[in-house]
């Protein structure tokens, strides 16, 4: 049933997810309604209804969705009942800042360990991390059993870095570095280039 | 002719033209083709002749494009002729990485101040920069005609910055906190939030 869900759909259960545990930290109610959703999120009621109906009934008519139910159906989903324990590879400003983000805590997610290649960052400590040397790579990330690196690392070793990463095993890239990665049909990689979101919005603007 | 072209189109052009920069600067060759640019983007050559028609016709069969041509036509088509001035709005750790990001110049955009409300940062440079106080925030940006600016503030502020931002006139903004942002209809928001990316992909992973 799951199989053939369009990426897109898949792409918006993070947000209502983050919406839904925004719900939850507020506490004023118990229960949500796909109204109540869209308004919140500028999305129409009909398309989360219609995303959340490939999945199943979570809703009732009239009481709507219960918020900590629906929270615990879209987490599942999504495969986030456990955490991913995850590596940022380049301890550079970007991944330092990456490093002290406290925001992957209850969402999914465990920043284990930090690489970078720069003698003089080795051994230093970054938040709660101790920067390992990225000649440690392979041996950490088996070890800890890492599916999922970020990557924020310079542009002309990002690809060699990709092809170690992909080599034990992590099957999901975020890749904070302009360039497109080559990696097999089976690891996923999504991208966050600023400039890129920045230029997709000044189309709409008047130059 | 522009009027009605689908955003999933628009969000394509910044990948083909950061692609075509850097068939620039590999230097080997003046053409290339939709098959060329197509395998090194992983995107099929039907999908970006189909892309590239809406707005012209930019390649010859036989030699296809013309590279430093169809970078031209694409920064016009984007807006990205001339340089816009980029505020950012928190110098924590994200900001600060911000801040030293080498990646804006020469790719349309030009970071030209760096704002903060805590007093401890005030006054201190940050890459080319001195953290300047939010107090100062409309009169920096309506005298410096910023359009641009990127929020890496606290959750808790997000929506007020917004706001104000709004008010002196600034018309795209890239947030990196997580949490959907309230603003007019002729405004553009683009979110960046790692959790969001990485639950995206986990969908897809065996847990």
């Amino acid at each position: 049933m799951t199989n053939d869900i369009p990426d897109i759909v898949i792409g918006r259960l993070p947000i209502y997810l983050r919406e839904l545990n925004s719900l939850q930290r507020e506490g004023e109610k118990t229960n949500t309604s796909s109204h109540d959703l869209g308004r919140r999120l500028g999305i129409s009621s009909a398309q989360i209804r219609k995303d959340l109906s490939h999945f199943g009934e979570f809703g009732k008519q009239g009481t709507g969705y219960n918020i900590a139910y629906l929270v615990e159906q879209i987490s599942e989903i999504l495969h986030l009942t456990k955490e991913w324990n995850v590596a940022i590879v380049g301890a550079g400003y970007l991944g330092h800042a990456l490093a002290h983000y406290n925001g992957f805590q209850h969402r999914g997610f465990r920043i284990v360990c930090v690489f970078d290649s720069d003698p003089k960052k080795i051994g230093q400590q970054m938040g709660d991390f101790v920067v390992q040397s990225v000649v440690e790579l392979e041996t950490t990330i088996q070890q800890a059993h890492i599916a999922i690196a970020i990557l924020a690392v310079p542009i002309d070793v990002a690809q060699e870095i990709t092809n170690r990463l992909v080599e034990v095993g992590v099957k999901a890239l975020l890749s904070y570095v302009p360039v497109q990665l080559m990696v097999p049909e089976d690891v996923k990689v999504s991208y966050s280039d600023p400039v890129v979101q920045m230029q997709r919005m000044t189309y709409y603007l008047n130059p």
